[in-house]
C-alpha cells in the first residue's frame, strides 16, 4: 500500500472540480481516516464530493482495495477447491443463501459465505439462521475454516477485523446522505467479499420496488461496477440483475423464511425463488469447475435438488453450527408466533402490482426487522402472502397471513398492506425473474 | 429566528439533489450547528453539496441571516445619521479603507468600520493600523460607540461575538476545500457587515492576478450576490468591479501603506488608488445623504482631500484610538526596517504585465504577511515599486524596492520578484480601474 503523504485538502478540491484521484490518493485518504489521522469531516467532504462527481471504476476498484486492505484479509488457499460467494444487493423475502448455498457446496465448491443481519425493509441472512434453535453465526476463525473444510460452507457474521475502514465509511455516509452512490455501494460490498479470501464471486442485483436500487437502470451500472471491480482483482465475478418489484416468494421473516427454504430443498419451492436460485446457483458450479458451463450449472443444481442431496447437506451445515435440525425436518415442532390475523382486501379482480417495499416494512412492524441497529428480532414474525401478481382473487379473499407476538402491531402492519396490492379486471403478463447476466464480456439479455 | 426541527440528514440531501432549501431549514442547520448539536462532518457534507450545486440567492440571503443572528448585532441607531461602510474583498496593495474612511467620515457620515486580519497574499487593515505606533484596534463596545459619535469613524477588530458561526464556518470550509463557493463567500462576507449595524454599503470587488475572484465574470457573480443579499436586508448596497492585475499604488507592506495613504489624504496618491477611492468614497458620501449624486459625492471626496478636511479627521481618528500622530506627519520618525535591497531586471523595454498575487507573496515572504494564522507580521517590511503597468524601464533599472528585518528571506523574495514583471517592445492600453458598477437596478459598465 502507498504511504506517500498528500495534503487533504488538494485530494477533496480535486475530486471536488471533478478529477478523478490516482490510486495512492485514495489510499492515503482510507489509511489516514483508518488511523484517525483524518478527521470525519474532511472524509464526509470528500464523500459527497465523490458522490456528486462520482469516482470511475479506476478509483472506485483503489478505494475497494484500500478499504480491504484496513483489516483482515482471509487467506483460504490451504482449503483445497474454488471459493465461490454469491452476494445480494437485498430484498424483501430473499432467503436465496439459504438455499443456494448447500446445493453448491453439495457439489464441493467451498462457499465460504460471510452474512451481514436486517436493518430496513429487507431481512438478513444472519437473522434467518439464528431464528434456527442453537444455530451460531459468531465462530472464531478456526472453527470457520474447519466448518469449511468439512462441510464446504460456512454461514457466519463479519468480525470487527474484516474491512473496518467500510465500517466506518458506512457509518459516516449513513448520517451524511452520501449512501446512494453506486461506486461507494460498489466498493463497500467488494471490499468485504474480497476479504473473504474468495476465488469467484457471483452477484444478484435486484431491481424494483423491493429494492435499494429502483431501476433496472441503475441495477446494471451497479452491476457493472461491481464487475469491473471483482475482474480488477483478478476473481472472476458474474452479476445477475434480477426483478424484485414482489416479494420472493411466499414467506417473509426469519423463520418463515427458513421454512420455504427448507421447502425448496425438498423440491417444493416457488417458481420464482427457484429461478433466481438454480440461474445463481448454477452459475457459482460453473465458477467453481464442477460443470461445463452455466447451463450445466444450472442442471447439476435442480439435480441436487431433486436427488436431495442439497437438503442434505443443509442439515450437515447446521448440525456443524450447532442449530437444531429437527425442527427443519418438521415445522411444527417450531414454536409459532401468538398471533396470527388475516389480511383481505373487498373487490375482487388480479393482482397486476405488489408493493414489496410496503411488504418487507408491515413484516418488520410485525417485528421480523430492525428500525435502527439496536432493537432485536422475532424471529417467527412475518408474512406469508397468498396471493402474488398474476393471481385472480375474489372479494374477501386472504391475501395474506401475519404472525406475531406483538399485537399491538397487528394494525399498524394491516395499514401498510391496505395499500400495497393493486387489483384490477385485466391481468398483466407474467414478468421473468432473470433478466440480465453482466461479465467481462458485456451485458446479456436473458 | 425559526426554531423548527428538521432531519438534518434530509436537508443534506436536498440540497445534494440540487434542490433550494427554506430559509427556516437553513436557519435550523447554522443553529445547531452553533450549540453544537450538528456534528461538523454533517456540515462539511453540507458545505460540499452547495458547493457543488450552488445555493440560490435567496438561500444565500437566508445563510447571512442565519449566520448573523448566531452573534450579537450592534445597534447604532442612537448615534444620529447614515452609518455607511466599505468593504473590499482584498487585494494587494489595498489601503483603501485608511483614505476613504476618514474622506466620508469628514461629511459626517458615520463609518462603522470592523476590519480584519491579513492572511496569505492580500493584507489586512487591522495589520496596516498597528503598525502606527499605539494604534488600538481591540476596543470594547462602549469605547467604540464613543468614538464613533466624537470622530464620525472608528476603525476595529472583530469581536468573537460578531458572526460566531461564520467564523466556524470559515474555518471547517478552509479544510474542507469549499472556500470558493461564491453565495458562500458572499453570506460569509454580508453576515460580518450587516452585524454592524449599517444602513448603507459600498462593495469593492476586485479581479484579476491579485485578486481572489481571477476573472472579471466570477467578480460579477460575487459582486450581484452580494447586492442581493444586502438590498435583502433592506439596506441599499452598491458594488463596484474593480481591476487587480497588479497592486494598488506603489507600496506594499503594513507602515508602508500607512505612508502612502497619509500621501494621498495629502493630495499625493497615486493615480489608480484615487480613482478607486474617489469613486468608493464618493458613492458611501451620497449614500450616506450628504451628496445628490454618485458623482456629486465623488467632486466632495476630491474637495476633502484638497482642503485637507480628510487628512486632519485621520489624526484626529488615530489620537482617539491612541496612535502617535507625528509619524504620519514625519515618516523618518518611523523606525524604518533593518535592511533593504533593489529589485532590477536586465532587459529593457514596457511592463506589460504584473503578477499582484507574485508580488503579494514576496512581500509576505519578507515579514508584511502571515503564511499561517499565529505568525506575526513586521509592520516595516514589505515592498515599494519604482514602476508599474505601461512604465518603460532601462537595463538594471530598479523596479522595485523591498524592505525586510529578515535578511534571511531577501533571496527567496527576490526569487518571487523575478517572475512578477512581463517586459516587452510594446507598450499596452492603461485598463480603467473601475470597470463596473452593480445595484439593485443590475450591471452598468463605467
Amino acid at each position: 500500500m502507498a504511504s506517500k503523504s498528500f495534503n487533504p485538502v488538494t485530494l477533496i478540491r480535486k475530486k471536488r472540480d471533478g478529477q478523478s484521484l490516482a490510486r495512492e490518493e485514495i489510499a492515503f485518504l482510507i489509511e489516514e481516516y483508518t488511523k484517525d489521522a483524518l478527521p470525519d469531516y474532511q472524509m464526509s467532504a470528500f464523500l459527497m464530493a465523490a458522490f456528486l462527481n462520482q469516482l470511475d471504476e479506476r478509483e472506485a476498484s483503489a478505494l475497494t482495495e484500500a478499504m480491504l486492505h484496513s483489516g483482515k484479509v482471509l487467506d483460504l488457499s490451504d482449503i483445497p477447491g474454488k471459493k465461490v460467494d454469491k452476494h445480494s444487493t437485498g430484498g424483501v423475502g430473499d432467503k436465496l443463501s439459504l438455499i443456494l448455498a448447500p446445493i453448491v457446496a453439495s457439489y464441493d465448491v467451498s462457499v465460504p459465505m460471510i452474512s451481514g443481519r436486517g436493518l430496513g425493509h429487507t431481512g438478513g441472512t444472519l437473522d434467518k439462521l439464528e431464528s434456527i434453535p442453537g444455530f451460531k453465526v459468531d465462530v472464531d476463525l478456526e472453527r470457520y475454516r474447519q466448518i469449511l473444510s468439512r462441510a464446504k460452507m460456512v454461514m457466519a457474521g463479519q468480525t470487527e477485523d474484516v474491512a473496518p475502514a467500510d465500517k466506518r465509511l458506512y457509518a459516516l455516509r449513513d448520517v451524511t446522505a452520501t449512501v446512494e452512490s453506486i461506486p461507494l455501494i460498489a466498493s463497500s460490498i467488494m471490499s468485504k467479499k474480497l476479504a473473504e479470501g474468495i476465488d469467484a464471486l457471483v452477484l444478484d442485483v435486484k431491481f424494483g420496488s423491493g429494492a435499494f436500487m429502483k431501476t433496472r437502470k441503475d441495477a446494471q451500472k451497479l452491476a457493472e461496477t461491481l464487475v469491473a471491480i471483482g475482474e480488477d482483482f483478478g476473481k472472476q465475478t458474474v452479476a445477475y440483475l434480477t426483478n424484485m418489484n414482489q416479494p420472493l416468494g411466499y414467506k417473509i421473516g426469519n423463520w418463515l423464511e427458513v421454512e420455504e427454504s427448507m421447502e425448496a430443498l425438498q423440491g417444493q419451492g416457488p417458481e420464482d425463488v427457484m429461478e433466481v436460485t438454480h440461474t445463481l446457483a448454477g452459475t457459482m458450479i460453473w465458477l467453481g469447475g464442477r460443470a461445463e458451463s452455466v447451463e450445466d450449472g444450472i442442471k447439476k443444481s435442480k439435480q441436487a435438488v431433486k436427488n436431495g442431496q442439497a437438503f442434505d447437506k443443509w442439515l450437515e451445515l447446521t448440525e456443524e453450527q450447532g442449530g437444531d435440525t429437527s425442527v427443519l425436518k418438521d415445522f411444527s415442532k417450531y414454536s409459532k408466533a401468538e398471533y396470527s390475523f388475516e389480511f383481505t382486501i373487498s373487490v375482487e379482480g388480479y393482482i397486476t402490482e405488489m408493493d414489496a417495499y410496503s411488504i418487507g416494512m408491515a413484516s418488520l412492524e410485525l417485528g421480523a426487522g430492525r428500525k435502527t441497529k439496536e432493537d432485536e428480532v422475532d424471529p417467527a414474525a412475518g408474512i406469508e402472502l397468498k396471493a402474488k401478481i398474476g393471481s385472480s382473487v375474489k372479494k374477501n379473499e386472504t391475501l395474506a397471513v401475519g404472525f406475531t407476538n406483538n399485537k399491538k402491531a397487528i394494525d399498524e402492519a394491516k395499514k401498510i398492506l391496505a395499500n400495497a396490492f393493486t387489483v384490477e379486471d385485466t391481468n398483466v403478463n407474467k414478468q421473468p425473474m432473470v433478466t440480465h447476466r453482466v461479465d467481462k464480456h458485456g451485458i446479456h439479455e436473458i
